[in-house]
């Protein structure tokens, strides 16, 4: 079979073997998602399987429905690190700052560093950045594939959690005939996409649903039905049963409707305010919408906080901002038309 | 590469050979879904690659969220079809009455019948039927690769639609390591899962978003919170401005709910009641429970329509007979333990 990752083939296998007879922990960012967990676990697990000594830690508590990515591998959080040296690996971590100032004060110099986010710059002695993976644990499963190592059933398990919940179940851009081609091989080694499945979608709590109907009877539509707005008022998570976690997913929904571009979530919490953008096309640059309310993240998804203001006055600076984009970017189709 | 269907290699070709000269139309089943017409029109595209003259043929209309499959291929309702003598194949139809009864009039005697349907009797001359395909589509493609044959991009993207509505995303469990690698085969031919998401996944109208809404906020719990009912009264299409197409899908939120193993849809309409029932596991045979109010399905998917009840009347025999149903489950697993 041809090489997945011929450019890191070299590399991977010299950088195991200047893991022999270190103890590693393997970490990775603050609230940590399905690409986060499976790749710390399958990583965690390969080594272990190799014969090294490793752990996966975490600054935050694996997420109710990605636990069965876990299984029984080792995994703790900071407090529950080993004394003594341990080799740092963080995997999905876009700079080391994710993972929260312990680690990094415990790890100032990172002995490696698996990504696949455009914004990565390589913070370790060993780096295996790729953005054109559509989830760290793609690359991961790849290396493990062009190396032979023992993937485990659960191990395969975990990639495909991590690659599943990264590509939003295969429907996002990044999903490429390498991701396929890789799941393909994981079910071979045990993975399993319905049981997957059953525990990310499957295990909702009435409260989630509850919460979903109130966002989805705030909905509002702004710039001619281009923008559609859901909003979370304070208390909604105490009224509903519910934390913050359950509002994953929900903006989907805002940016789901036919003639919307962009769908926002407006989430009010004790004076402050947070808001996720989702656009539909990378054009509207909902970073740089973000970055104008010192917030950030990618072309079509972004996020920011803003504190000590009222939430009619953020949201009609939001909506002005959002307009302002519309037009500048149908002026710029028209001229380079 | 290896087949991926050895067993029907030698008969698909001498199949092929045999459309040599015909007129075709490839015909799929009322109210058509992702898989016929990815199917009808993969199928179609590459016959007329082939240089046999081949259109596609349906009871119903094309949904709003599938027309990206059909692309430039010809597709006619029944009265579209030409005079003359035309050979008849029958794809992702269980048996030949699904089509409705005007076609099967006109073709009497179907040349071929391609499925992957369980109760498929083999109704026609040559029969291509796999039951452990996650879809019609993933059959044709797999023939399609074997042979050689040339899949456009069209082609390959409405073969993708097939395979992603039919596996529900590549989240059920008919979903298998030969998917993927068939997936992965159709992007390098064309196919583009993000396109097919935002038409599939991405053109919600705000009517059905607030139906959902009033779905979700009449979910009530039954059998000590696992059975999940949702009910739509009498009039809300048109209270919402959607059609019955809308509600595909509501019931799945009812089923979501960790702890609830069945999810119930009930429908008033007019003096009428339909009813759609969904299990988590099949152990709970679904199409059992449709059966005693006179309808059918599968052991996890199943529905059923009344006449002349109450609606509180049927929701009560329901709720006693899938209590019965439960407490009859957990009784064989006492046995069998």
């Amino acid at each position: 079979m041809e090489l997945i990752y011929p450019e890191f083939y070299d590399r991977f296998a010299a950088f195991l073997r200047s893991l022999e007879n270190q103890r590693v922990v393997v970490i990775s960012h603050a609230r940590p998602d399905g690409d986060c967990i499976g790749s710390q676990v399958a990583l965690t697990r390969v080594l272990r399987a190799l014969g090294i000594d490793a752990i996966c830690a975490n600054p935050d508590p694996t997420p109710r429905r990605i636990q069965f990515a876990v299984g029984d591998t080792p995994l703790v959080r900071f407090e529950g690190l080993p004394a003594g040296p341990l080799t740092a690996i963080y995997v999905d971590c876009a700079d080391q700052s994710r993972a929260g100032e312990k680690f990094k004060t415990r790890f100032p110099a990172p002995f490696a560093n698996i990504d696949h986010h455009l914004s990565n710059d390589g913070f370790a002695a060993h780096n295996f950045i790729d953005v054109g993976s559509a989830a760290t644990a793609e690359i991961l499963a790849g290396l493990f594939i062009d190396h032979h190592l023992p993937i485990d059933a659960q191990a395969a398990q975990s990639l495909y959690a991590g690659i599943a919940t990264d590509t939003g179940q295969f429907r996002f851009n990044s999903t490429s005939r390498r991701t396929f081609m890789i799941v393909g091989e994981l079910m071979a080694r045990g993975a399993q996409p319905a049981a997957a499945a059953a525990e990310l979608y499957e295990r909702e709590t009435p409260g989630k649903l509850d919460l979903l109907q109130r966002f989805l009877a705030s909905l509002r539509y702004e710039c001619d039905g281009r923008v559609c707005i859901g909003s979370l008022p304070d208390g909604i998570y105490a009224a509903t049963g519910t934390s913050q976690e359950d509002a994953e997913g929900l903006v989907d929904y805002a940016r789901s409707i036919e003639g919307v571009d962009i769908g926002v979530l407006i989430e009010e919490q004790s004076g402050s305010i947070k808001a996720s953008l989702r656009a539909k096309d990378p054009v509207y640059r909902m970073d740089l919408i973000a970055a104008r309310f010192n917030g950030g993240g990618h072309a079509c998804a972004a996020g920011l906080n803003q504190k000590n203001i009222e939430v009619d006055t953020f949201r009609a600076q939001l909506v002005a901002a959002l307009r302002e984009q519309l037009e500048a970017v149908a002026s710029l189709k028209k001229t380079t038309r």
